[in-house]
């Protein structure tokens, strides 16, 4: 039987093994909803980088650059990190780069993986039936915070073991275990639970609450951005 | 005021600042409810060793040999890893040495701190009047399994955070948040919930029942067991 597996942090990757697995890359506050939002209303691509010199070089190669460091915008980039600005219909059929503190991390230390997918709240069922037409084990990469622990990103990996129940071996340690008694917890009242974690607390000051309510909305898009080659694109 | 946090695996330590810091150790299967038994019930002392090699050699000066691989007991030591094997009377007033999958690593991997403590379900309240007649920032280091989450590890941080309520910061990353949900889950029926997790199936075909049921009580000794030098003893 397949595999079903949650990864607490990127520090923890190594000690799974990566080949042959899909990777779920979970960034809900707020990189892989901003993702999922973009490619959702037509972005063309996203180009994950690590450094925000790399992005600045993209962007004089005609990407338009975005991305934050300690969940605040970089000046001089022409986005920051959230998803409505990556839904403005000035980037339909646009590339943007983009360089985040803890999403961008996850995706390339994912990088041995078969097939890097983004997955958010926004995106959960379609996700959900996209991994389950594999024939691959599947690991959920919680993006974390500077390699600790995050709540959000794990209920993430919560909800979609929900979703796939019986469908995969979910027994391989007890990260699905507490994520799904963490998910159950929190489901009734996603946007509520989520207002008592770390990150919120970080960013509440910065009036995000429109994106905080936008990245706790199940199942807004039928999208699963896919990493191909070193871009985000939507899967076919 | 004081930080109460968690760390989710003896992998993830180095991204916590320990010094000036209490960390509780939690191997709630076996080691450290094990250690608390012993100490508990008039072992003199629990010398902790990383390899089997080391723990032979004190055979040989002595001590009085414990440890398992894989949960299953090294062939030519005295004892394994059962807290009821710790608590039979010939050892009282005696020294063990010991070596465990996690718990001793976990131990040696947090050297730099100010003070390690022993905490298990069993000497829960002790551990909690300890560090709270301390003035000193807490870590609860879960052993894990190889480095991954634990659930039953976490769920003792979980119990300890729900006694020290309001009297630390607890606010500092999601792993408290994480741990007191998933005790809120569990604590009525912790038995119950223990043989949920991954450490129980695999220890399970053991006939360990006597075990698991003891490692799962509260407050069965008012014992708190410290490293002093490189030697657990009862704290004065």
């Amino acid at each position: 039987m397949r595999k079903f597996r949650i990864c607490f942090s990127p520090d923890l990757l190594q000690l799974y093994s990566i080949k042959n697995t899909i990777v779920i890359v979970s960034d809900i506050l707020r990189a892989t909803s901003t993702m999922t939002a973009g490619i959702g209303t037509g972005l063309k691509s996203i180009l994950p980088v690590a450094s925000v010199e790399e992005c600045h070089t993209l962007g004089q190669k005609g990407y338009f650059t975005a991305g934050e460091r300690g969940g605040i915008k970089i000046p001089e980039f022409d986005l920051g990190n959230s998803p409505f600005e990556f839904m403005e219909e000035r980037f339909k059929g646009k590339s943007i780069a983009m360089t985040t503190t803890n999403g961008t991390r996850a995706i390339s230390v994912a990088e041995e993986a078969q097939q890097i997918v983004i997955g958010s709240f926004l995106n959960l069922s379609s996700v959900a039936q996209f991994i389950d037409s594999q024939d691959l084990d599947v690991i959920v990469l919680a993006s974390g915070w500077r390699g600790r622990f995050s709540m959000e990103d794990t209920l993430f990996g919560g909800a979609l073991a929900e979703q796939l129940e019986g469908k995969f071996d979910m027994n391989d340690g007890d990260e699905v275990l507490g994520a799904c008694e963490l998910y159950k917890n929190a489901k009734s009242d996603l946007l509520g639970f989520i207002q008592k974690v770390g990150h919120y607390r970080r960013l509440k000051t910065q009036n995000l609450d429109r994106d905080f309510e936008l990245c706790t909305t199940i199942d807004k898009f039928e999208v699963v951005p896919t990493l191909i080659g070193n871009e985000i694109v939507k899967s076919e």
